[in-house]
């Protein structure tokens, strides 16, 4: 039997947790039944404005309630595996924020753990979910691009310094994730190159660089800064149709088109010095999509009930924070070698996941 | 004895051609003698307009005048080593586009050349005329910003895909001298990165994004891409101090400084997780300087004579385009090598020219 | 006796009932003790989050209780009179959404029954309250702009056509406000110019233009439109020394200030036809000073607690709102009178007011 | 017999000169013969560029030489008159600047005396001729935009304070002009209203707000300023389909084509009060269109020797400058009536004008 609503516990009461609180709390297929934070004040004052919600610093206790089907987990990333490994031992589901894990290894045990028991493992990659990538994504499927030829990526602004993590870490993982999610075929670069700079001597990287060898000759630039004065979340998907700029910060044309571009015909050897033999310049319209608005994490949040009653891997399950934290691991260890570029190895992601139905009665 | 004014010609009527020959024709310190191109017929068009410009393709005939002092170079970078080669065995002083040269080695022999002969020989950077670039330099000259920590350059629109040269040595050429100019010490990196994209198919790079290690823990990146549908050129210095943002294509405000940014303290070993021992935050004021407006190559034109008339190196002269040219290579030996950090040999650059004043009677 | 908390009603659960909602519920000054709407469903479902809040659709329950010290009044402007009353008869302070009243007469009712009761009447001009308009009205007090010359505002957007007032009862009221607040010596034009349209023939202005003499020759135009397919909120300020501009929906730059203007020395009588006699430019660097964030309502329902507990009139009271209605009415007046410039006849506004502190133990 | 090139003269030197010169210069239709200016230093530094051409202060001596076709007037508005007549006078079709006359008369004895003699008279409206404004009018025409509802433009700059027109004269007649050319019908307003302010002092309006009521509901305002710190060239035309922003100062956007707006349905008497009833609204795409880049004075210039050459009215004829001059004039009255609305007097502008081919042999 299926209950009308799931039940959900929040582990993590930090920067993301309250998002995550609030989207549960007022979802129609969610019941929120606790907040966990290790900092028990935290977690109370958290729960506070919802008097059905139970605050607690004891994961053990929550994973003992019959009424949480699911926990989502909001915590430093090097906590995850541990966590995870106990939430799915008790046969919970579980959303995991990003990144997936701390390391490539960490993150595979989760996946195959969530497999072997049947469980839903979904990573929470929140901008998947906007209206702005959805529509990315189909502009992509539909062809309105062509092949896709370059992306180039800027995430900067004055980024509070992680604790943790270095910014590539930090931020990266948002633009990797939209790219698995946008590319046809996902994210498999057949190399990683990084640069990364630590000029405060802050002991991590505060600026980083990551460049993607995509298949058939297509690349990827990510720029990440935690130093930066401005701020700016742009990205160019350049196609051989057409090319697409989405500003995140520009609400009122955050998505437009642009039918501009250089076409290479055959070349022709005996082109004299200053003719541009064989190549054509396109200087077309610009179109800008309206977008609907939502929020995204209300979608993550239905699609992760979705997923659990309908047994099924939800749009950014295990295998997608896989490809992520394949291309985080590479870049670290290009980092460790002294920069440069890394031949990528693919993560061993198998098939999408289909876990049965396992919401109980 | 100096005569009122310099006599000059333009070699090369192409795409920088024009802007050459307008600037000296209504400089007050030269007269116009000569514009030479293989391609009479354009030469032709362009001298036109100045009844006392001789149009020709022999570049012998214009260096064997006497009234001809100085001849500017605005030719692709391939030739410029044999045509500098015969300016300089004439006698004349010389104004070469920008690259110097198509290789560092090239480039070598005409600084040396030159310094034998006692002749001028200048780079045309002409971004390090405008009135932005001159006000960075005094900012960091005055310490205004503080110690650089990095630099970010973007220099992307839908450009030619030039027949001769990649978007490397293209367009990087003018944010490399733009930092050999503002920084204290010139561009001397310890290390080089490069990462090179031709989706096209061209047969060369049409993106690039070079990085570079600066002495004492500063980086500086460079993003130049001929297949972008947006134009924009943006330079971030971050220093110590303040931030400077240069927006090339903003003229309501091209230069502001923020006084925006992260400081370090020591660490708290001790500090909690979610604490930010040791970081703190400035958020202060934007200031954007007015800039007064003039047009640089007329300031090129005029250093050109002021050094020759001063028997001086000029304030962008060989060895100025010896440091790009070096970076350069290094971007190439770098691609070769399948990308990646190349260690940075410093080119063999002398210290700075002192040419004798060799302006004739 | 003073109590710790003031207890505080909020009527009207539509638009901008929630946002007061919250605020009063949040604030350390306040406890909320009901939400009234005749609505009721609207009502409860407002209230609900906040247990102890009770919801209703009878104002006289609210009105008997003892525990509640002030009513804040959020309905439609035609409602504001009767209702103001009612709860000026019961003894209670009262907070009246902007505008304050839909005429100049029922707000000079409104203003004189509270001053005859001791009773605080605060208009809700949350703009004031912004970090912006602060720091507008200490950059014009301490004299950084010098004498105001003229004022543009612009207040555009794809709006709700209201259902009981124009464009310009529903916009204005906004820009008005502010110049009320930041000009020294509030607003008090000596004339008022209207133009306004409604090309759709909604049977209400959806364009109005807004056009105000000052004392000393200045003047102040405000724009507002409905139909605008983008959104600009922008108010320029000239003044003798700099000029300022607010542009609200930039948040990386809301003001700066323009050292950039025109001066005038005195005339030169026979100067020629090309020459500007007298006239200089002055072409100075832009600033651009940083504002801390905060949410403009918490400053609101704070200075209504303050002016409740310390007997006087809060920073924007029922004067304020006066001198704004008095504008809106001499457009109506032009408008009714076929367009253009009617004299402004000044509002009877006694000097600011100072309440005794009537807060019941 | 037509001859190959038509010859021209252009009497004044000042601002707009130059542009006239340099086009005149190098267009096929056209052989600059001589340039004419009272400060005959002026014509010569002008001219000198131009090895064949003339330079004088006599216009006497132009209007005598038989290889001069036309003359084109860029000098003060107030001079336009007597000019013009003198051309007319010796049989030379005439090109004038904006504003056509300095008064509505003078304007109308020009077209008067130009269709008695059967001479071109072109008023350079150059605005019209620009790629944005030949797109604008396109849209227009084919109903993209639908019927239009409004138009509102900004033209606001720190401009120069002119010697002998106000600002309104200066500026509003480029506004005006694309009015009436793109406009279905051209620029008849049925009332308009003024707002004027010299906060300075400079003895002439330095700001100004101009509002036309134009057939069938719609409305046009402009307004124009010499005092803004920043620039903006904006016009917004608000469509029954469409709504189209013209943004001068964007070149990389220039024209957006906005799906978005307010529809308006029957009314529904017993709707509540927040129900909005009969109002709908649309949110759709927005649509940039590119345009090729061209300068419009050369096409001026075309279209002038196109109409002398066929006998016809140019697309920028004496009556169109009539049409704005009216517009002018009841400004004028209007600010000399203390401001405000002013019933709209149509000029008595006949037909469009067919003159005789009158290009001598």
């Amino acid at each position: 039997m299926v209950r009308d609503r799931l039940g959900v516990a929040v582990v993590g009461a930090g920067y993301w947790g309250p998002n995550l609180v609030r989207n549960f709390a007022t979802a129609p297929d969610w019941s929120l039944r606790a907040v966990c934070d290790l900092d028990l004040a935290r977690a109370r004052a958290l729960a506070h404005r919802w008097p059905d919600v139970h605050a607690t610093h004891d994961l053990d206790e929550v994973l003992r309630r019959d009424d949480v089907d699911a926990v989502a987990v909001a915590t430093p990333a090097r906590t995850h595996g541990d966590l995870v490994a106990r939430v799915l031992a008790a046969g919970k589901h579980v959303l995991v924020e990003k990144p997936l894990a701390d390391s490539l290894e960490a993150g595979r045990t989760m996946v195959t753990d969530a497999e072997a028991r049947g469980l839903v493992l979904m990573t929470d990659h929140t901008y998947c979910y906007t209206p702005a990538v959805l529509r990315i994504r189909d502009l992509l499927a539909e062809g309105a691009l062509g092949d896709v030829l370059y992306v180039d990526a800027v995430r900067i602004n004055l980024g509070l310094v992680q604790p943790d993590v270095d910014v590539i870490w930090d931020l990266a993982p948002h633009d990797l994730a939209i790219l698995d999610f946008v590319l046809p075929g996902g994210l498999r670069p057949t190399a990683v190159s990084v640069f990364a700079a630590d000029p405060l001597g802050a002991g991590k990287a505060c600026i980083g660089y990551l460049a993607m060898s995509l298949p058939g000759g297509a690349s990827a630039h990510v720029h990440v800064n935690w130093l930066s004065p401005t701020k700016i979340r742009r990205m160019v998907i350049g196609g051989t149709r057409r090319t697409l700029v989405w500003d995140d910060l520009n609400p009122a044309q955050r998505l437009s088109v642009h039918d501009r571009g250089v076409d290479l015909a055959q070349q022709d050897a005996d082109a004299g010095d200053r003719r541009r033999a064989g190549v054509s310049y396109r200087l077309g319209d610009t179109w800008a999509p309206a977008l609907a608005e939502h929020e995204p994490l209300a979608l993550v949040v239905a699609e992760l009930a979705a997923a659990i009653r309908e047994g099924r891997a939800p749009r950014t399950d295990g295998h997608d924070g896989l490809r992520v934290l394949s291309v985080l691991e590479q870049a670290r260890a290009g980092l460790r070698a002294g920069g440069g570029s890394v031949p990528a190895v693919q993560p061993d992601v198998p098939a999408r996941q289909l876990v049965a139905n396992r919401v109980r009665a």
